[in-house]
């Protein structure tokens, strides 16, 4: 498996083996450059306020996490350089996961369609900060956060 | 309508009437003394990552959102001393809305059913604090979370 | 006063008026567009861990959020289109403060010089929300945080 | 070296070895189960808002990340079971810190004393997450934290 294998792996992975993702219909893609963008469409029952008819925080907070992550375990193949080490990281994957996150909701989730990024800020050893950011098909920045992983 | 009444129309309105809340299957209530929880049923599609099989993390973010901003609109009508009182607070409930939040996941999030509480720290008269955990039904601790929310 | 004499007057205040602000010696100023900067020189008081002879993770928290304040404060600034209005934001300047922060530790904080920046991400009626940075004179991004701000 | 004479050495450390520390006159100490406290008595240089005369919140977030991390360092020495293994501890003791932290600003840092506890909510291998909070000297709760760390 070479690093871009891996990549590839990875982004498969978030798309069709985690049944949550799917559930909210995220989509997961990522750039030359490893960065890593989720989009995900309106459905009505991802809606929290009715009243208003905008997305649930809690989704929002689950479209961050997922690019976030996603953009962790990218940046984190960038120095594999040997086969083993390629080999190794895949085998700790399933090991990794959120220490902590925050979220600011800064507007109404309204939009037909959601663009998830996420940019690495440090990527240590074991733990990576990333900084993700919502916005709607309009460009309206609808939610930030940041958080820490573990790998 | 008075106090009561309208506690127990912010339950009704969480369980019943925000379709994210049932597509997770939230069940929430709360007690005389206005604590709030959150109870939610394992389901296969509620899955992050299906190779230890534990709720994705945006699950555990939304359950905390959700019982931290119910407790928090309870606390909020405990000093509404008359109709009129009561009656504004009714009107503006859909204005409220989360500013931010933390969670940290402590464990993996195993079990057959998860107990989300929340406690208000603060309860200002536009801003509340409150303090969420979430638990299994074996009494391991799975995530706290603080949020301040807005009203 | 002006919506200009009053920025003046809000970074002469943290610049001035605020002991803390000088037992750390934090050097405020802003630009035409309202970006707050921070200036702060290595002290050997202001360590944490003499080892390492690194900042103590606590100056880093008040200089991220005491810039994440400033630029809160000057946000507001824009839209006060009258005296009144003015004089109003200048008699409220001192009940505002900072609801909640996080600070997120990338890197050691060693430098003989340190520049905080801070960017307004949302300026609503009552409430900010501000991204911050911590650099030394080197470029290093030392500390990054986010905060949520009551006027 | 013993555990406990391990656990004597860490409060000695803050109390003595950290310049910062001393600057705001933090005074550290714990009890048999490991709880950590930190005392710190009112002065005028520790003033933010000098209108209200309240603690800066630079001094609230220093006092919390310091007690939290107290805590997180003793709780680590309860696993200790050979000399090597002290020994190892403290060879290491200088290369930990501060990963994020939460501080939630709940009321004006007002006192003639201020005490900061914290409590441990995981301790794993390599990161620790902690709970701190601030009270003054009549009881009253004025902020809270939520921080992780790694040893």
């Amino acid at each position: 498996m070479t690093p871009i294998q891996l990549q590839q792996f990875i982004i498969e992975f978030f798309n069709h083996h985690m049944p949550f993702n799917n559930l909210l219909g995220l989509r997961a893609s990522y750039t030359e450059n490893l960065d890593a963008e989720i989009r995900l469409s309106w459905q009505d029952n991802l809606m929290g306020n009715p009243v208003h008819k905008i997305l649930h925080g809690g989704v929002t907070a689950a479209v961050l996490d997922t690019v976030g992550s996603i953009a962790a375990l990218l940046a984190g193949t960038v120095h594999l350089d040997s086969i083993e080490a390629v080999k190794e990281y895949y085998d700790q994957l399933a090991n990794g996961g959120t220490l902590d996150m925050r979220v600011d909701y800064l507007r109404p989730g309204r939009g037909a369609e959601f663009i998830a990024s996420a940019k690495v800020i440090r990527r240590g050893k074991k733990v990576a900060v990333c900084r993700m950011d919502l916005h709607n098909d309009s460009g309206l920045h609808i939610a930030t956060g940041t958080a820490t992983y573990m790998s």
